[in-house]
């Protein structure tokens, strides 16, 4: 089970039939603006009840509990679109808002190694924004997937002195690899990419000191961005 | 005053003449290892004793109490460059990794409201990753700035229902706002911009459920790297 907290995320929840809802704990209000099916247990709880049980500071009237999905790494298809692997990504802000990135994008399947954190930990669910509904997150050995497809797809990754996004052509359709945090993609994975690209440094010369490095979100973000303009 | 901590920002910041370290408190392996200039002060401490004074819950050897530096807008030039502009950022996490992606894209003034978060919160100052040395952030009324330009330059929004940036020709140099986490930008400002843009939505028809919107600083990200792109 997982905590889902905030009325958007769990009305919008409602209408997905493939989420089983275990509990719904609501504030009075809720329960009397709100429908819900017969078959979902919900109980009436105090504001002070919620916020017991809530792991928000400012909890939003209503919490559910709700099965984890059995998503499995079989049902992904990652030739003929885009999909995202992310190498280790440690912090839950960055993986939720990866998610959310990814959905607006149109992305639909995430793939994480088993080192990266926990979807199903509430401040990934929280910085989803209610993405993790429409993406799936598949946990497996990346370098054993990789070695397993059967297809020749084009695997991007963000490196050191890749080749400047800008000005490369790259494939919008394939594998893209987020790294991690610190260490960025590890080394094993980094054999595998066959494009290696980098977002350039705007460079000032009159300045010693320079950033090493971007937030992983953002970067990710950003070459995203970049694959899916073309579409838009 | 404010705080600084872990090995490499505090490092940076010795090299930095214009921060005015006021105490460091690390411990003793890096005082061994490291040169602090004869006019600051510094003590040994314990790894208890700089847990307790650590806001980080893995403290990283050293702590540094610096002096917050007096920026004034009068210093900023947001004509002949790329200047952003932050109307109520609410989350420190956000304010910080659009400080660091700033910087990465040489951006180098960011003029806040009144009501955005505070730059020298200690989570800002984390976030940022040693990029708030390197980029100046005053505080101001930002209409009363906009107001106040004796130039006429592109103010840039991204809003709902903005041209698409992929596909519209926009300055790449000038003010570029980033409005609030869930409000977007306020109204008076909203006013003033004069190039609305939006980053579209990878629309799948299929979906009933839409993502809303991306997180502040990707969508700040995104944008900035499609300004800088032809620099590169």
């Amino acid at each position: 089970m997982f905590i889902v907290e905030g009325e958007k995320a769990v009305s919008e929840l409602l209408l997905h039939e493939n989420w089983k809802i275990h509990h719904i704990y609501a504030l009075e209000d809720w329960l009397n603006e709100n429908q819900v099916p017969g078959n979902v247990p919900s109980e009436k709880v105090s504001v002070k009840e919620l916020k017991r049980i809530s792991s928000l500071t400012t909890p939003n009237n209503v919490l559910a509990i709700v099965k984890i999905p059995e998503w499995k790494i079989s049902e992904i298809n990652s030739a003929g679109d885009l999909t995202l692997m992310l190498d280790n990504i440690q912090d839950p802000g960055n993986l939720g808002t990866i998610i959310r990135t990814a959905d607006w994008f149109g992305i639909e399947n995430i793939i994480c190694s088993e080192s990266t954190a926990e979807v199903f930990n509430p401040k990934v669910i929280q910085a989803s924004m209610g993405s993790f509904m429409r993406v799936k997150v598949v946990y497996t050995s990346l370098k054993t997937y990789l070695e397993s497809l059967s297809e020749q797809i084009p695997v991007m990754g963000a490196v050191l002195h890749g080749k400047n996004i800008y000005t490369t052509e790259i494939p919008d359709k394939g594998i893209l690899i987020t790294g991690n945090e610190s260490q960025g993609i590890s080394n094993d994975l980094e054999n595998m990419i066959t494009h290696k690209i980098s977002i350039p440094l705007f460079h000032k010369k009159e300045k010693n000191q320079l950033p090493e490095s971007l937030n992983a979100a953002i970067a990710t973000g950003i070459i995203i961005s970049h694959l899916r303009k073309n579409y838009s």
